[in-house]
C-alpha cells in the first residue's frame, strides 16, 4: 500500500530536523511542499532549503503544490474551514494518487503536525472519502513553543503547575487564566488588551531563523514596544510568526 | 567564558535527536550524564547509546555524576525542592568548574528542557551562586506531548480551541477543565478517578523506546484496561513514564 509521511520540520531552523524527519525525507519518493502565495516566499524558501540540505537525491522528488485560500464570505468559521479542508483533501487525493503502487510521500508541516495545524485532519478525511488507498505516520517536530522557551532560556511552567495553550482569539475573549499561559495564532495582538500590566510576556517572531527577534519584560512596560515592533517587521518581511507566553504566577507563591 | 548547553533529546528514540543537539554534543569538552539510581539503569542506557551513536570522538568526554533523591521527610514540597536542586546545583557547580577554561559542557535532557524539567533553573541557581562563571544556552527537543500525539496520529488541540497541560495531582485536584487535556507527572492515575464516561483517553508509556505501548478509546471502557496494562509494565521494567491526553470536546460543537 502506499505511505503517507506527515513530518514536522521545526520553526524555520534547519538544525531543528531530527533525524527521524530526515530519515523519513529521504525514503520518500515525492516530498510534497506546498506553496501559500504572497508574502510566503521566504517560508518556501526555508523549505526549499531543507530539502536541499537533507534529501540525499532530490532530483524529481520534490512536489510543489498551490494551497487555497480559506473562503469566509456568507460562511460561519466552521463550514469555512470545512469547505477550505475539502478543497485542500482533493489536492492531497490527487498527489497520493500519483504515487508508484506501495510508494511514500512526504508532507512538511512546520513545526509539529499535532499543534494547531490541520494536516492529520485533511489526511483522515482524504483516507474516510476513499479514493485512493494508503496508510500513513506522523513524526513529530520542534514546535514554536520549545522554539521560544529555549531563545528565553525558560521553563514554560511553574514547578507543578499547569500550563495553558489558546488562541489570541480565545485569549481576547477568556482574559489571561492560567499562571502560564501561551499564545499561538494571534492576529489581533491580545496580550495588548489584558489588563494585567505585572503580568510577564516572553514574546518572539520568526523562531528559529536567521530573522528571529525575541523580547520579555513586564506586560506594562513592553507591550507598547512589542506592537511596534510586530508592525514593523510584519511590514518589511511581509508577514509573520509569533507567539508569546504570559506568565503571571510564580514558583511556590502558596 | 565557560559555555553550557542544555539540550533536549526527545523521548528514548535515539532518532528523535535534532542536528542542532547532535552538533552542540559533538562541539561540547565533556557530556555530563545523570545516572539516577535504581531501576534507571534502562535510561542511562538509552542516553549511553545516544553519544555512542553521535558523539564522534567519545573517548574521555563522557562523564556520568549521581543525582541526589529529594528528601521529604519534615519538608514542605517547596522546602523539599529548594534543598534538592540546592544540592544539585552543588554538583553542577562542581563539573562546570572542572571545564577547561573556554571550554564547553552539555547537560542531556529527556524531551525538551523548558517543560517539567528542573534543569534551567538549576543552572540559573548556579550561576547566581557564582561560584563559577559561564554562559548557557537552551536546545529544544521532541517532547513527549508530540510523541503521544504522533503515535496516536491526532492533534493535540481541537480546531482554534485551547489546551491544558497539567500534571497528575492537579488534575485529581481540579477534575477535567479543558477540552483537550495533556496530563504528565501522574504518579497516581488521576485519570481513572474522573466521572467523565464518555471522554476520549489517548494514552502512552516509554513513548519512542522499542517498549511502547500506547492505548485509545472512551474513559469508560479503557480506562481499568490502561490501569492494569500500566501496572504490570512498570513491574516489568521497575519504572514507568507514561503521559496521556483527555479529550471531552469537539471540533465545531457550536
Amino acid at each position: 500500500m502506499k505511505h503517507i509521511n506527515i513530518i514536522g520540520i521545526g520553526t524555520g531552523n534547519p538544525e531543528h530536523l531530527t533525524i527521524q524527519a530526515i530519515n523519513a525525507m529521504n525514503a520518500a519518493d515525492m516530498v510534497f511542499l506546498p506553496v501559500k502565495g504572497a508574502g510566503k516566499e521566504e517560508l518556501a524558501e526555508i523549505r526549499r532549503e531543507i530539502c536541499e540540505r537533507y534529501i540525499s537525491q532530490p532530483a524529481g522528488r520534490i512536489s510543489e503544490f498551490a494551497v487555497p485560500q480559506r473562503q469566509t464570505t456568507d460562511k460561519t468559521y466552521a463550514q469555512s474551514v470545512d469547505t477550505w479542508h475539502g478543497e485542500i483533501a482533493r489536492i492531497y487525493g490527487e498527489l497520493i494518487s500519483g504515487l508508484p503502487d506501495d510508494g511514500s510521500g512526504a508532507f512538511l508541516v512546520w513545526g509539529d503536525p499535532s499543534l494547531y495545524d490541520s494536516t492529520i485532519r485533511i489526511i483522515e478525511r482524504v483516507r474516510r472519502e476513499g479514493r485512493v488507498a494508503f496508510d500513513y505516520s506522523v513524526i513529530p517536530g520542534i514546535t514554536s513553543i520549545q522554539a521560544l522557551a529555549a531563545s528565553h532560556r525558560i521553563p514554560v511552567n511553574l514547578v507543578g503547575k499547569p500550563i495553558e495553550v489558546t488562541t489570541g482569539r480565545r485569549l481576547a475573549q477568556d482574559g489571561l487564566l492560567a499562571d502560564s499561559t501561551v499564545v499561538m495564532l494571534d492576529g489581533e495582538q491580545a496580550f495588548a488588551k489584558i489588563d494585567d500590566p505585572d503580568a510577564e510576556i516572553f514574546w518572539g517572531a520568526y523562531l528559529g531563523t536567521k530573522d528571529e527577534i525575541v523580547r520579555s519584560g513586564r506586560l506594562g512596560d513592553i507591550a507598547t514596544d512589542i506592537l511596534t515592533l510586530r508592525a514593523e517587521a510584519r511590514q518589511r518581511h511581509g508577514w509573520i510568526m509569533d507567539i508569546y507566553l504570559l506568565r503571571k504566577g510564580r514558583d511556590f507563591d502558596e
